[in-house]
């Protein structure tokens, strides 16, 4: 059995348990197929959110931004934050509305983050956040200044507390209902890639990367 | 021209403002797009982000959950909160690691969401709610009784204070990168549907109903 991570107050899932994990393997696996996060974080009276990249880095969450921007510097601020991974797997069709619901793998993580200012470090979380997104293109391409890197917020924030909810499975619909003659069934939902476009200033006969020709998550086909 | 929304403080958008926007119908057509949505709230000293299904009704969005949910009950309550929803268009490749970017469209709202009680209205509400994520099959499903329209929370948030952002096209590298040897371009996204899988207990010879197997999000392409 995998390691369970200790459950919080913010972090315990009331709502149909069954649904609920707090493995972190499988944590890990679901923030490794996702591409973006979604940021939540409060300053004042006001709440944000906020989609980003990111990358799982052993047990820490990397994010990125602009030093520029409002929200690395509320991040690095160490304003408490919740971060959610969201992979949609299919649209779960009951036979009654009310049971109809969606296949999904998420993850919730609670914490605050702090800026990695250590230019090795922060070297190596862009190229985690590289690969993460594009497994292959850090070492196949212009890699990052000293000033590009300046320029960038890198944050790390512990992935300690965490609330995964996955639902798999067909419909599961009220025994009365099970002799309706409406279609029942489960419509996969998968994110994929469409053929590559090369940039239009780009020169003749650059050959495609294997990386972006047979790009696919991890665990999924790679084309459309 | 569009109608623009009017702008806060919060919905301002203060980093690379060519990519925001305030326009009322370019975010009705994102958040028609959109399967769910990511929900920000706070409750005394932590934040939530959680996946929910929506739709947008006119101009406003509604959201759903049960009764008994944590979530329902503080949205309902009138806490402020702030629904994300984005779209993932495209990976986009630059020749240097730093301008490497997203292809997205994405809309933020902010504001309090209430409670909506009326039995009609709720019904209405739960048929948007339906018909946005599969549409057609409201009227090919059993429709939810007085018990299950009790037992579901409704929420409505006026759709009056959003930022938009976007990004489009392909990469764009400083002038001095442009003749670096690395491929460049964009490498599209989509959710796409594969093909439906019936329940298991569904009876021999159900028709698949085109509305599964002709399902597309608006703008998108149908299948894999």
């Amino acid at each position: 059995m995998s390691e369970q991570l200790p459950v919080s107050e913010r972090s315990q899932l009331r709502r149909i348990p069954s649904r609920a994990s707090y493995d972190r393997a499988l944590a890990h696996a679901i923030l490794d197929v996702g591409l973006i996060c979604h940021v939540g974080f409060a300053t004042g009276t006001d709440v944000f959110v906020i989609p980003m990249a990111y990358a799982r880095q052993g047990d820490q969450l990397l994010l990125h931004g602009s030093v520029a921007s409002r929200l690395a510097k509320s991040l690095a601020g160490g304003v408490r934050l919740s971060v959610c991974v969201t992979l949609m797997d299919g649209l779960v069709l009951a036979r009654s509305v009310f049971e109809h619901s969606m296949n999904y793998r998420s993850v919730v993580c609670f914490g605050h983050a702090t800026a990695i200012t250590d230019p090795t470090f922060k070297a190596a979380a862009l190229r985690d956040l590289t690969e993460h997104l594009i497994p292959g293109r850090w070492e196949d391409a212009r890699q990052p200044n000293t000033r590009e890197i300046q320029a960038t917020t890198v944050l790390a924030m512990p992935l300690q507390e965490i609330s995964i909810k996955t639902r798999a499975g067909p419909p599961e619909d009220l025994q009365k209902d099970m002799e309706l003659p409406y279609w029942a069934g489960v419509l996969p939902l998968q994110l994929r890639t469409a053929a590559a476009i090369p940039d239009p200033a780009l020169a003749a006969h650059t050959p495609l990367p294997s990386y972006v020709s047979d790009y696919a998550r991890p665990g999924q086909r790679s084309r459309l």
